[in-house]
């Protein structure tokens, strides 16, 4: 079989003793040499199976590799597509944790719709992340990137944070609130919509900022232009740091004073979905919503 | 004086008996003789003036005039803009309702900054509207279109309503609930966002869609691309039928078992503004946001 | 057999032609003759049912019924009750429409479930009803009674009501809005839930006051002690009479100027549920909610 | 001058450096005294100010003052209002921070309205807090007690927290969520409200709880008898410990397996209102509604 995805790397980076992940990379890699790729497995991936595979670091996967597997949940994909977003690789999901936003296939399935996938029955969507940076006196630093949202939120001991929103050079709004999120259309069905904000469709150039619990009660959502950068200032006089998490990752801390900036990643992930993927049949059995079709 | 705005149509259509409009129109048309103009009464807004001025239909306004001058408050310029759209003329609000999302210049400002916007010192925004079509067994329709929205609600006797959401031949969600709110960025910061929908950039290129008061708890505002037709199917159980407003105008009644598509009107209108308008700086004052800028 | 409950009293309202209401009407005579019961169907529910049982208007029901059985769903049992409120009887549902709050028995487990409720194994609960009145210049009319809500809504052309709410001698708050909820404990969980509104548990003598769409995005829903009276002034502005009902029955229409009169009936219907009945399971069945239970 | 209140002590926890506070202690001092008042300074309060005032510790003030005064914002109130609470002394409220809901004289006020409270012209309400208690194991402790809320919160590293609630014996629900917060009447208008909970009168006998960020979108703000304590149980698999702050202090970590109860704590803390003193009033000064009183 002649495929564009020859090199395959494995990602898995579930919590130690998760038996079910193993055992599905092990029907992988067996499933993968069978049909006659060649397979890899992501070097801090090793630590969490006994599958023997060559690994291979994240920094060497671009020019070397042609699809990422991501076996997990969605916190998984998560941490696979801001490994492989420079690579410029492809990422496809298996699910083994709770019914997934990102990881739309089965293990039962692997021979099925895998297989119909590496043969190029699929669809590619781009999905955009964020890059948050740090703006500390004159110094400029990255914070991390984010598939999902980009979050400040408070630091230890408070639960208030005072802060600015700027978006380009134009005041939205000054905050007391619990912090804020920013989140991609990938990210609003995640912590974002437990929060308030609403769901955009993955196609949506935008993000939407969801401030979390506000003093002032008539403050909403607000969607903007993905293009549009976003300056939040920390105001001088909060007593305690507030901290920025990437993806639920991360708790930098930021100092009174200083800035953060969220402004949208140049270049996407490539996210593969079998044929028959459907957005809102997914949103459906997520959310718990009755589909009584008609007409 | 020359000016690209040679030709003005006035619009007023506030509640006979106000004074206030009635006054702003003299001092308008006065004022816009003095700086050179040839000054217009729309057909209809003769009703609510005694100002004198020719008046001009709506349908001829067309390659006639270059500029349309809207005194009230923001539903008077929606009734303007569904007039204008079509004759491709630019639209410009002096407010005398309450504070507006769409009339930026206040009646004592006239001399000032309506003088500096027909100078050229302005700004020119599209936003675009949203068109309502009914399909009834093999006919179509066309309802109406609206700025700001298009909403599905309840006929006189119940107030729930089962219905069907569709994008493009996608289910989206059966809906159990008093009706549904498809909302242009314009229309987000109106009937929307009282039912809990997002605040959307008027730079966006995307609707949002807010049902009202649905059974499913974990229904939420959703946003898509203004480029997809959503497809409102009312299902044939209903027991009253419902009906199809725009812009809170109209109360069509929806047959069970008809359709209802809501799309992007080609062609925008073009909003004026003055040049130091500042949406961020509306919103703060609408809402009733505290601006406590700093950095 | 002995029982508290010699004669019982069969209500069943449902749309002509619902046959499995029918069914279960005609499996409770058997069962209920069987043991030993002397029963009666209500009058107006002679209409949706060919079973052959002397019948009873609901004005007799005093001293001469001692129990009501409704067939049906949650709207059943609301008319039933504001019919039987004045009798001083208990009612015990059998639900024969989706799953409900107020219906405890599933027709399969008459045999077991309804046999122990009627030899005393049950649980006697006590539920308040609101009353609202019309005070129209120096009349007071009665409006209606309400087991879940008493809405104020708009009228046919408009969707914005402008009015004040009083609690006893004391200004609330004046609102522009669709209208506003008075519910019940029993109602938090209908349509006052869809609207935002708190679950009130049904031991509380507590009403939720639940603005819809409000202009003023601070506006919540509060919550206040049930011996409390609520009074709603129509501002005499509205071009539009609004209209008032009672658990989603009525619509009388409401002048500007008038008020309403929401407040707590003195007398409260009595629930039986059977022994086993928990509140918070069913309030988990019906909201979606998953039940991990530990500890 | 004769008065119920002739030992008065001071409260003041204002930041260091707050000048307007040492001000109004210093007004305070003289007033009092020139009206025949004994005055005392809570022993803490003396770190805040330089005002010249034999001090007193809170554990002595039973059976030896008649009043507290303090002097700040609603937080300072909250502090005073735990030490009182087992001194069964009215408290009351000289406003010094932002508007509040619960210190409702204005510095300027102090010669007319405080005079009159003095004097007896005053309303007393009784408010009660809640405790919450640790059982770890067998052991039970006291964790706090608070006049607002007691929050349960993610520990540093996380924000998702698994815990079951129950009520009495009675499951409610099992939530993932970033905590949940248990707020009396008197706490509904503060940190709840922000997270979406409706407001409480103060009359009620019921809490309010408010899940923060539930996964489960159906979840809803349930308000119950504040004579039932809750029970919360946290899972065995949480990875880092949640903790629990009361009226935002003190953040005790709890360890996963750990259950926390929370329940209406016996003695009210007895406020001080002027005669004037109107709730709604209060209610809408601080949530921004427009009050345009009719009829």
């Amino acid at each position: 079989m002649t495929t564009a995805f020859q090199r395959i790397v494995l990602f898995a980076r579930q919590r130690t003793g998760s038996e079910a992940t193993n055992e599905t990379l092990h029907a992988l890699r067996k499933l993968l040499i069978d049909w006659g790729h060649d397979v890899l497995l992501e070097q801090e991936s090793a630590n969490f199976s006994d599958v023997e595979l060559p690994t291979i670091a994240v920094d060497e996967l671009e020019n070397s590799c042609d699809l990422a597997i991501v076996v997990g949940g969605d916190g998984s994909l998560l941490n696979a597509a801001r490994s492989v977003v420079n690579a410029d690789i492809p990422i496809l999901g298996i699910n083994r944790g709770r019914l997934g936003f990102l990881t739309d296939i089965k293990p039962q399935d692997l021979k099925t719709q895998l297989k119909a996938v590496l043969q190029g029955q699929h669809w590619e969507e781009e999905r955009f992340l964020l890059q948050a940076e740090l703006i500390h006196g004159k110094q400029n630093s990255v914070i991390g990137t984010a598939l999902n949202d980009i979050v400040l939120q408070p630091g230890d001991l408070a639960h208030m944070i005072e802060f600015t929103i700027y978006i380009g050079k134009q005041l939205v709004a000054s905050h007391r609130a619990d912090g804020i999120i920013a989140a991609t259309p990938t990210g609003s069905t995640a912590y974002a919509l437990s929060g308030g904000g609403p769901i955009l469709h993955p196609s949506l150039n935008a993000m939407v900022l969801v401030p979390m619990f506000p003093h002032t009660l008539s403050t909403r959502p607000i969607v903007i232009n993905a293009d549009k950068a976003v300056r939040i200032v920390i105001h001088e006089d909060n007593e305690t740091p507030p901290c920025v998490s990437c993806d639920s990752h991360g708790r930098v801390p930021i100092q009174p004073g200083d800035e953060i900036t969220i402004a949208k990643l140049a270049k996407p992930i490539r996210l593969l979905h079998p044929q028959d993927y459907n957005y809102y049949q997914t949103l459906r059995a997520k959310l718990g919503w009755e589909a009584i079709p008609q007409g």
